[in-house]
């Protein structure tokens, strides 16, 4: 699905690094171009409209955003999974473990049981798709909850990575709005038409 | 400063935990209201209209939401200060030490120096005014950036732990929504009027 936009954006902003890290710090992760989000969450929702979504599932911390401006879009609730253990999280809820291919680091996230449920349809959206960890931890926490899920929502998925492979072999509806196929040294940024 | 429709929902929906904890979490710290943060934005781009801004600072993840908004409205971008050290961060960052208040753990804040400089004028938000530890440490990386801070914006400040008041009588502008001025074990909130 064609993106230009947030395509020309990665190709004169995105910058790769060592382990096929592209990093988009200068709008999406770090500093945050509330137009482009804007856009972003537009196109997201014009492709769920019929889809009778409930609530926008994402994790800490870049999802928030996109998430947010979907649910406002589709006239629901985002919701977040937290990283860490916060001691005001009360009890009951989901976990489910999850490793960043960025970070390297491994930690559980979670959703309180008290907003998601098996009334609820679910758009799963966050920045990028590569590996899929965050993807499935987040579905295994509506899968705990008994919701359904309508599908997924990525900013930028890796091609050339295994997420959206999986995710799409599942049988599960996953959008990405711009697929990068192939990074080079030199900082070319190849795009799946 | 009156904002009766954020009052009412922490009123209804706020949980009191031991420790002077006011969980929100059902609109701002995990589900998140996107018609509510909107209407809080509004009322930080009014409040700052004038103010010049050409910046939004927050640190992940609660904040993120209200900054983005705030910066579209100003028609700036949003800048989320990260509070790990991320492999995909390259060197040159400003940094400051922070105490989280409510998981009790200290990490370090930073911020690229690629997108905060002497050339901005800050408005820093959070969703949180408590101990002002985090916004202690916004307000120090943007003082390491050279950068002019026109004041600060919090959805909920607890008008009974010190950090309001160490701000305003350092001689910042700070605009909070709501200030909680009293919660009992019971379950009341009072606000000041």
């Amino acid at each position: 699905m064609a993106f230009e936009r947030l395509k020309q954006q990665i190709r004169t902003e995105g910058k790769i690094f060592p382990g096929n890290i592209l990093k988009v710090d200068s709008f999406l992760n770090h500093q945050i171009d509330p137009v482009l989000c804007g856009a972003m969450a537009d196109e997201f929702a014009r492709l769920y409209a019929s889809e009778r979504i409930t609530k926008v599932l994402t994790v800490e911390a870049s999802g928030i955003v996109i998430a947010c401006e979907v649910a406002r879009r589709l006239g629901v609730k985002a919701l977040f999974a937290k990283k860490a253990d916060h001691k005001n999280v009360a009890a009951g809820r989901y976990e489910a473990p999850v490793r960043s291919y960025t970070t390297g680091k491994s930690c559980t996230i979670s959703v309180s049981s008290e907003y998601l449920s098996s009334s609820d349809r679910v758009l799963i959206v966050d920045d990028f798709l590569a590996m899929g960890e965050a993807a499935h931890a987040l579905a295994e926490i509506a899968r705990q909850a008994g919701a359904e899920i309508a599908g997924f929502g990525f900013a930028i998925e890796k091609g050339f990575q295994p997420g959206g492979e999986l995710l799409r072999s599942a049988g599960y509806r996953v959008e990405s709005l711009a697929i990068v196929d192939r990074m080079t040294d030199e900082g070319g940024i190849f795009f799946r038409d």
